[in-house]
């Protein structure tokens, strides 16, 4: 993560307050981070709050990979409960299964490195390193499974101070810092920005960005997401990407929502994507009313390795393919074209029928199996229109014989959407769509 | 709370999103708070986010007295965890008391109810709106104590989410706006302000008052503090609220810290005030070096009530009196003057060494009775001097016959003091206060 | 002028600034403030810049009455333009009167003291200062009418630093520093705020107060207008101003213009209440559509003055009063009541003529007499009615008999009733008041 | 120039204004711009105010070059004073020449065109506007010297409204707008910013930037000065701009200013230079107090076309070489080596003596020809040091056989400096200097 520069004032303080621990810790030895940690739970930290927290943060930020690995086992051996007095609160519970023994039970089951992360956070930069700490350990819990407590609690205490009540929404234009556009470059995962050129055009008149920011991470967009708006709805992403800026946006009604990026790793499995599109329909809709329809030109990034992995007659089964369709696809697949341009007329209605049904019919678990569509049509909108060479970069064309997805977010269908999606497994499919079909 | 004036953006926002959720609930009928509640924990709360929260927060704000009672018996009743599912899980622990088992176990323990707070602080205006909620809830809290698990699961989050680490200090100054100025008027708790020109005195030059804030409640302070620069130690709080100002602060060399308020009833019980002061220090030791010192000057709240109520024999040995004073104080019992003023040169021997004994030597616990004691002394601080004639209102008068107490941060002395204290029940004594025992 | 604090940061910057000067004037004696100035006006002042201005205006602050006086009279005789230099540009300029020599004239004929006056205003805190030179120098301008030629060129550049496009508006609200309402409260001119309560009833949901801010001068508003918004238009101040506040403005279609004062008398003769209510009346279109009436509710403070020491005859031929009217007022002169409530029945149709008349008929110069009047119609206001007992204080009954009027500003209708008032001396007269006509 | 984005609400509040003019001007014809800059200075300016304004800065906008021309010629032609008028006051002067028939001459002296400027200020986006007719105005000069006239009074006024005590200092750093860093890149004259990687390096922790805005045009700055922090006085400008940043810069003690850049072409010939080096001095004693030498590493554009074009013997005789040298020069003009680095170790003590005679010794009108010693002498600097290879680039080569100069600002010598400059025309040495001489 590109640390802010907004702590600066913070630290200087902090500075100050180290003379506060100065005494704690006599002659030239350095305390380890674990004796620390422990200080940090027991009644010194609460004299001593802030400064003994910053100890152990800046402790942690020397440690060297062996290091980091070392304070992880130790923050999963040795902040588990108490055996026998949780055994002792279940028998507890056993006796008498009333409200107040549960209480009981939930306060002596939950591992006391909850305290100690929450305690870690009252250094100045706290929140920032907590997260980075967080990306180190999904590091290690790849190698190692066990570490897998640990990270429940960081998860935990993430998911309630990332509370959406707390995010505050920003739009991004060329009036924002240098360093908040830099992490924009650096993080945009769909459709790489080039260079400065290159993001300005994304935020020219007719383009919007918009992030969320958390109070104790200024300067740090978590999430962003990339607008365009154009007269109808767009159906390539070069187009986007290359065309004139228009001066102004009077004539346009259609919000393009074009990409959508992380920013945190440590906060990978928060999820805010939802809560940011429909934040952004509802900014978009106040400051520009006459934009009334709102979309994404979404890649669909598992459907080209799907059809060349899976067996013919398979994928010719879970698409539904009828006879005529069914034999091109064999011939297809035999000897796919190395450039859409080539195979142009020859292949797309074959293709683009192949991608309708793809999206509409392949799942696993009675979800649809590409994770973009998965995204989208849990949030409530709309399967809406397969775009034929949506995307002619390199990747398109891996990823998805160039085409791209147009998932509609028509607010008063959003509910209804969702719930039929979420209770019977149904899509909603837009006209465009059920032609395919 | 007086409701901040900063969520008017925010609200125009939800308003538009209302649109969502109106086809949710046909009809006429408006749906019922616990309808709401149950709505915003299913899948319809994931894709409707904070509209759907907004409802809830919009229902609990039109409940009378027993609406509200009744909202907080159902979260009481039907926010518990499945017993099934937690006897199975007990069950699985038993078996294998395994990290992975006892984190399954905390995860059902944990009550429904910590989601569904979560889940309504998404909405605009929600943490105030929570705060509030809170606040009535102590309030019925007092005749119904089985409403404490629900308590548990708000101050649980309360915890989390006003970390030391997200709270931002603020200089409260004539340049703070007055919306927020009122609030200092209304919340201070140690010595009324009597109007804007009393408040006005408190924020000259020769003054210093700091807040903390949450981002979640701009314009709203949570806790602040009232500082006196001067030259020595202050020992009489009329002498600061009525001396003219200094126009520089130059030849200060103490701050006295002679008021703290908590202003959110919704947060009784999740302490700020050692941490304000702390950070009080630092924010002056940095703005003006030359000040050397600093301390409180504070009431002994407890004193007159625990002189007059208790048996005069209990009271001397408790305080250790020798036979000496330990006469004057039957005689001062039986006739306590009916003001400070006419008895100084008589009484005031007897009542220095009562003050200095009661808060050095009365205890419970092992911790001193007085709660102002309890709190300066629990942080690392050094009962310095008690002073005659402190504070000579009706309140000094009738609390602690006009006595004050000054307790003094030494920074380089915070951890040993502190550690003394917990660890032996040892108190840090100023040379004053030794001369008096 | 209450100085501002924002000024701090620029005055620690020239405290440094100092030593750069420090060599400049050597051994104990200070020198005066005519060397300094002469010094400002040197080569010296180009390479020391700032920190010389600053000696200039912190040795002005130090200076009683008759060092002000003596500092006024040498600007006035020390920096008059050299009379040889002078005649010898007029003589060229009539040799040969191009465009060339008349320039050349322009420049030696301006004073120097323009010069000087830049150049103080390079001081931290220098405009302010130079606005509180001439507020002195207007108490000296009155016994002293020499000193014209100062106030001429103090005067000059505060009209080209004051430009409209310069300023800021800028909503007061209960949210605005109490440094800046503490001046609204002093400044009010029209109808007195008494304390903090009565500060805040004005800045309700239901009112409006906008300020007027030069970047110059922050946390020092130049001028503010006082609104009240309304069913229908306002008859009454003292309904306005005692009313309980309405929650919201949803049904108010009439914005009302109740007060509008200076706050700065270093500004005298540059106006700034034309733009001020213009933009003002711009802003309250954009906020609030549904407002479509502008208007004052205004006093009239020469009527009574003039109808008590007027000759009866003069006034009746000025007013154009008929037989009957004519009669009554002579009556009414003769007896005015003490007070308009005892009074009602009986002379309350003829004041209200006499008023409309007043204000319609009776000019100097082709303007109205009534400098309130002369300043809206000036503006392209109209005359819209006359509000029985729309004063009812003490102040209201002595100018006006307790009456009040109602001036329009309609946007589409300025430039034509402007262009009227300013060709012809044309008044333009809403029905209400034509019909006392 | 780049037109500011913060204009856009004042604009929009503009639009609305407009209605207030729509009738001014009935049917379809649109008025000129004369028929419109007539109005403006009519009593109908003062009715509408801002809005009328506003149609003449978009009239202007929408001329072309001819259209413009013949603008300016009208602003020559027509805003003249009245000969009669000023005849008239030039007799009355002559009468009576005191100081109130001075000041009426002053006032009818005063070209017309002031007060349009002046009214043409107050439209939105007014200030932004005039700088860009100014910066035309001065194309147009060049070929039409009769235009000084209307140039002379954009200037009289510019003077007055971008005086130092308006402007603002701001730091640019990486967390500023991009679209402010967008204008450094363009704007920087000296040492051309490639691109946005070189751009970073100039803001890294190392370095320090800073600019003067006024208020009227934020997001735009005036000018601007690159600092670069290091141990000892920097000789090179390419170490300066390729070496790797230094984390921290607690071990630098001087501050180079090695580049200074104007970025507004309508305000040539106001010079802010002066005043923002010393500020910036101010700036930095303050925040790095361990800095104690500040001096530019500057160029001499002038040096080698000089040595080159002038006859060798007037050269030798200006610069004062004595025999050896002297000779040596003859030849090194004859056959010049195209780059400095093969002439190293023949040419090194000859050029350096050259340059150092050049700067002190070779005047005009008693001032050094190089623009940048006159500049910077005239400031009060000191010339300290001759850089052999200071600035290696093909630019450096060209102008000054790349050699580059150190000017040092010792604040506590700097009126000293300056008098003898001014005075006498002295320059001050630095050791180094002196040597070489």
């Amino acid at each position: 993560m590109v640390r802010s520069r907004f702590m600066q004032a913070m630290t200087t303080i902090a500075d100050a307050g180290r003379e506060m621990i100065a005494p704690l810790f006599g002659g030239d030895s350095q305390p380890t981070i674990d004796t620390l940690c422990r200080e940090l739970l027991s009644q010194k930290g609460e004299a001593l709050g802030t400064a003994l927290a910053r100890e152990v943060i800046d402790a942690y930020r020397t440690l060297d990979e062996d290091g980091k690995r070392a304070f992880f086992e130790s923050l999963r051996d040795s902040y588990e409960p108490d055996p026998e007095r949780l055994a002792h609160a279940i028998a507890a519970y056993q006796d008498d299964p009333s409200r107040d023994s549960r209480l009981a039970l939930e306060r002596i089951v939950t591992a006391p490195r909850q305290a100690l992360i929450k305690a870690m956070n009252m250094a100045p930069d706290g929140t920032a390193t907590l997260l980075d700490m967080r990306s180190d350990l999904l590091g290690f819990l790849r190698a190692d499974p066990t570490l897998n407590v640990v990270d429940a609690d960081f998860r935990h205490l993430f998911e309630a101070w990332f509370n959406r009540g707390f995010l505050r929404i920003e739009r991004i234009s060329w009036s924002t810092p240098a360093a908040i556009l830099e992490q924009i470059i650096e993080y945009e995962a769909v459709h790489e920005i080039r260079d400065w050129a290159d993001l300005r055009r994304r935020l020219e008149a007719d383009r919007r960005c918009f992030a969320f920011f958390h109070p104790a991470l200024p300067g740090e967009p978590l999430i962003f997401v990339e607008v365009a708006l154009t007269r109808k709805l767009a159906a390539s992403v070069q187009d986007l990407l290359h065309s004139e800026p228009a001066d102004n946006v009077d004539t346009a009604d259609t919000a393009n929502f074009y990409s959508i990026s992380n920013c945190q790793t440590g906060l990978v499995g928060i999820s805010f994507g939802n809560f940011l599109i429909k934040q952004v329909v509802l900014e978009l809709k106040r400051e520009l009313p006459h934009i009334t329809t709102f979309a994404t030109l979404s890649p669909i990034p598992s459907l080209a390795k799907w059809v060349r992995e899976i067996p013919a007659d398979e994928a010719i089964a879970a698409l539904g393919l009828s006879d005529d369709p069914a034999t091109h696809f064999r011939t297809f697949r035999k000897a796919e074209p190395s450039s859409a341009e080539e195979a142009d007329e020859a292949v797309r209605p074959l293709l683009m029928e192949v991608c309708a049904r793809y999206l509409a019919n392949v799942k696993r678990n009675g979800r649809p199996l590409d994770p973009v569509a998965r995204f989208h049509l849990g949030n409530g909108a709309r399967l809406e229109r397969i775009n034929w060479q949506g995307d002619c970069s390199p990747k398109g064309h891996q990823q998805s014989f160039c085409m791209m997805v147009n998932y509609l977010y028509d607010p008063s269908a959003i509910e209804k959407n969702h719930e039929a999606y979420t209770v019977d497994g149904r899509i909603a499919l837009g006209k465009a769509v059920r032609t395919l079909l």
